[in-house]
């Protein structure tokens, strides 16, 4: 029965998660893969704190790069995270000598992805990231393997638990962003400094990683689309729930005519879709193939859905599961041709604030038509709340398919015109 | 490049749909896994039957079990059906020999499962079998493999598209079961016989193999508690409806203090779980491990969705992924405690028709403290529809958390107390 020693950098709440699964499952995972999996060595910062952890006998390295590059160890896991060193220098050390790596660390892998797979096959080791995207969700086994015969079409989903929990709690709770953002900073589901997460960028870098898998493209961040969800309101919101719909910050990559749109952004989704139905924290994501199409629901962060996804990771390792780490041979990794968000095409959520007063609404409604957008509804109305002054209204128009172009350039017309009174809300639209 | 040389025993819907997979993804699967993935020997009754597909060069046998035990091929791929022979003595042949077998014959695993795997394990072949659970659903690799880390303490689905198109039309148009169920013939979605479906015994098949990967026992089919939906009435669907369900047939298998409960019947799930939102054909699967949650939602059926399953198995053939049968060597394989139905607990709606007489609530509410039951709602109400008698009531019962045991002795007394006209329904209930 040979051992299967592992090298965690990171005791945080995921790698102390990490530790203690390992323990827990220790002759589970030795039945199941004929070999012991134990965490032997481990990095961390402060050696001092109290983890409640039992580190007898595992070897404790203050620098994770010196674990990496020189421990006695059979896999390497990274769970510190940042795109940059320490992380970076630990994970390439770990492949340049042969050594298998598992990682949750998606900023890492959206920014070098393609550097430390090519380390990787190189050196013959394998690259493991189940846990960088939608957390306890198995969606890069099951885009990398369990659809291996599909082309996929589209892929995307709700891959950032604070987004959606501010965005169900508005929808749920008639509250505003803020009051949302605030509760969710006191109950640790935003950081201090939320940008990162309420911006869009973790949706990105996560939907970033999902698009290479998808596609068999080079990962490339850089070319996404990205508004996050700060200028949504319960307006919003409840106009989207009167039209049949929900709005969830989604991470959309699909494959058109001209490239691969990879977008993330407020989208308005059917209220029947098992995506609309995914509320707080929870994460979901679905894949369209040419034979099959997949929705997954799980926890998208936490200790132990992390822990999950990255002890899956070392069950693969263990029973020596090989496979390249986008799905294909790096060479074989298509530069992704970028299809521009002008041309994106879709229906629309238009809300404008407008001047009232006669003949605004058929002044909009000339505008959308001088761009060939037809119309679906057209809806005027006095927002709600005691604060809207008599002399402004707003008006709330879905659009059937059209191009962004061809929406922007309308807005623009309108907003010459002078009747909108403060910036136009614009929502995209998916269906059926 | 090496050959994956691959054996296929039936040329039906799937059967065809795996031949036309691996041809149109043969660039791909061979630059995914290293090897060239072909189908070079097919079985099939009938040869001059077209199939369109292009049989050039591929070896034809009359005789599957020639095929398995003495065919030039690297796996065997079964696709006839049936828990007995042709299809178990080729596939025992197949394994005898050392070669490894990927199938979707649901009913032989439930039936001989452990002898298979038994054989698997001795030759040092694979058995493989996603087709046969859930169809395009990857639920097979996600309990074997992606949740390792946890112990699963539920496992449930929806695992008969038959029964969920029924019941979804039922709800959504208002129907009756036999309406829809003729409907579901009509459309290729039901047996001309439907006994095998609407009785539950499909579900049971799979919710056998489900447990087993679960909970590391040995499949046990005989063992589940099976009822079908024959005897759901709209009556039951609307109110269901009224009171914030679904129903849905679930197969469920659970720890209990008891041990593994294995259950198939209609059941009363919140309209705002995920696997409530599931409707039509589409399967859905939900696993409770230690650490994560998840549920999956796809296609239970059809040529394409089970041809997706049956290639990524071929997929993990090919790169030489191992692993047992059921995740575990077959002699860790626990015999499962059998948890009687008796012993389940839960809540229950129970709807009696009742002679409309003074003092009827009363009785049934008697009867029901007699037991111990603490009653969530009590409504008495007439049936809809213009047929329904004047002196017949419909009395429908909603209970808190109470036994299997206790319902059944409540329901005799009442029977005995001689108020109710008809054969009482009962639907248990599911909750958070």
């Amino acid at each position: 029965m040979s051992e299967l020693k592992v090298g965690l950098a990171g005791l945080g709440t995921v790698g102390a998660a990490v530790f203690r699964m390992l323990e827990r499952r220790a002759a589970e995972l030795e039945a199941r893969t004929g070999r012991t999996v134990k965490a032997t060595a481990v990095a961390a910062r402060d050696r001092t704190r109290d983890r409640g952890l039992n580190l007898d006998g595992v070897t404790w390295y203050e620098d994770p790069v010196a674990l990496a590059g020189t421990g006695d160890i059979d896999v390497f896991v990274e769970l510190m995270g940042g795109d940059g060193d320490p992380a970076k220098a630990a994970v390439a050390a770990a492949l340049d000598r042969g050594i298998p790596v598992v990682t949750a660390n998606k900023a890492l892998l959206a920014k070098c992805g393609l550097d430390l797979a090519r380390r990787a096959e190189a050196a013959g080791a394998g690259l493991h990231f189940e846990a960088a995207v939608a957390g306890g969700i198995p969606i890069v086994k099951t885009l990398r393997e369990a659809l291996a015969g599909n082309a996929i079409e589209r892929v995307s989903g709700i891959l950032n638990g604070t987004c959606n929990y501010i965005l169900t709690r508005m929808a749920e709770e008639k509250l505003s962003f803020h009051v949302c953002l605030t509760e969710a900073q006191r109950l640790g589901y935003a950081e201090a400094d939320p940008t990162f997460d309420i911006d869009g960028f973790d949706t990105a870098h996560k939907l970033a990683i999902l698009t290479s898998l998808a596609f068999g493209t080079q990962v490339d961040a850089d070319s996404i689309y990205v508004e996050g969800i700060r200028q949504l309101t319960l307006a919003d919101l409840d106009a989207a729930d009167d039209l049949g719909y929900r709005v969830k910050l989604l991470g959309v990559a699909v494959k058109t005519d001209t490239g691969i749109e990879q977008r993330v952004h407020p989208t308005m989704v059917p209220k029947h879709w098992p995506i609309a139905q995914v509320s707080g924290v929870t994460n979901a994501v679905a894949v369209d193939g040419d034979a099959v199409a997949l929705t997954l629901v799980g926890p998208g962060a936490g200790g132990d859905a992390t822990a999950s996804a990255v002890v899956a990771d070392l069950f693969d390792v263990a029973r020596g599961a090989q496979g390249f780490a986008f799905g294909l041979p790096v060479d074989r990794l298509q530069k992704a041709e970028r299809a521009p968000m002008q041309r994106h095409e879709g229906g629309y959520y238009i809300r404008l604030a407008v001047v009232n007063k006669p003949g605004t609404a058929a002044t909009i409604a000339r505008r959308m038509a001088d761009e060939q957008i037809s119309l679906e509804s057209i809806v005027q109305r006095r927002p709600g709340g005691t604060t809207s002054a008599a002399d402004t209204a707003h008006v709330i128009l879905i659009t059937y398919a059209t191009t962004e172009e061809a929406v922007r350039r309308a807005i623009a017309a309108i907003e010459a015109d002078g009747v909108v009174a403060s910036l136009p809300q614009v929502i995209r639209i998916e269906k059926d």
